[in-house]
C-alpha cells in the first residue's frame, strides 16, 4: 500500500485526482499505477483499470488468479466489477467512497446475486493517509 | 446498430463472444468495435470501453456530450459505470442481459442514487438479431 499511495501522489502531481494502484503476486509487484483520466482523456483510466490491464499484459492472460489489489480509495462501480472479471483474489483499499464507492457504497457489486467471482475484501488498509491526500487534494481545488 | 452487428459477426469470428458497439455524434461515427478480451488478454476489453476509449481519443476530451452508444447486448455493470463516466446521451442496446447486464438487470447501476449522470436508455433494438447470434455462439460452445 505504500507504493499505491506513492502512485497517488504522483497522479495528484501530474494534476490527477490521487489515487494509487498496484497489483501483487506471490510478493512481487506485477503493476502499478496513478489515476490518468485527464492525461489520457479517457474516463476508464482510473488507477485499478490501469494496473489489472498492465498486469494482464505482463502474464498474457486475462485472469490474474492469485493476484492481490491495493488501492488507495474504495473502486467505483465500474473498477469493483473489472476486478472481479480479472479474478483478483484480494482487493485492499484505504479510503471509503461514499459518494462514487461501488464495493461497501453505492451498487454494492459484490453483493449481487449475479456476480461471478468475489475477491475477499479488505478495507481501511492505511486509511487516514489516502483520506487526508484526498481531502488536500479537493480542499485546493475548491479555493 | 447495423454497424454494431457487423462488428459483433467479426468479433465471433475472431473467437470472441459476439458483441459490438459503436458511438455516433451528429449522425458521423466516431468509433466502433467488437469485443476483444481473449486477443488482448483484457477483461476490461468489452466492446462499449473500446468505442468509449476510441470516441474519447478522436475527440480530445474525457467527456463524450452528445454522443450516443449502439451496442447489440445489455452493458454489463463496468460499463454502464463507463458509459456514464463518459457522459453518453442515449444507449441503445440489443439483447437483455439477464445474467451479466447491470442497466435492467443486476447492479441497475443508473438507478443508484450516487449514479451522477445517467443516459437515455432505448433497449431492444434490433434485439432478436442480437440474440440469435449470442445463442448460436454459446451453442457452439457447448458442443
Amino acid at each position: 500500500m505504500g507504493l499505491a499511495l506513492t502512485e497517488a501522489k504522483s497522479a495528484e502531481m501530474r494534476g490527477e485526482v490521487p489515487i494509487g494502484a498496484v497489483i501483487v503476486k506471490d510478493g512481487a509487484i506485477l503493476a502499478s499505477a496513478g489515476n490518468r483520466t485527464r492525461e489520457l482523456n479517457d474516463p476508464t483510466a482510473h488507477a485499478e483499470m490501469l494496473v489489472i490491464r498492465e498486469a494482464c499484459r505482463a502474464l498474457s492472460n486475462e485472469r490474474l488468479t492469485g493476484c492481490d489489489l491495493y488501492v488507495t480509495l474504495e473502486p467505483c462501480t465500474m473498477c469493483a466489477a473489472a476486478v472481479s472479471f480479472a479474478r483478483i483474489r484480494r482487493l485492499y483499499y484505504g479510503a471509503q467512497d461514499i459518494k462514487g464507492g461501488g464495493v461497501e457504497n453505492g451498487a454494492r457489486f459484490y453483493a449481487q446475486p449475479t456476480c461471478l467471482h468475489v475477491p475477499e475484501v479488505y478495507p481501511g488498509f492505511r486509511e487516514q493517509e489516502a483520506e487526508d491526500m484526498l481531502k488536500a487534494f479537493f480542499r485546493t481545488r475548491r479555493l
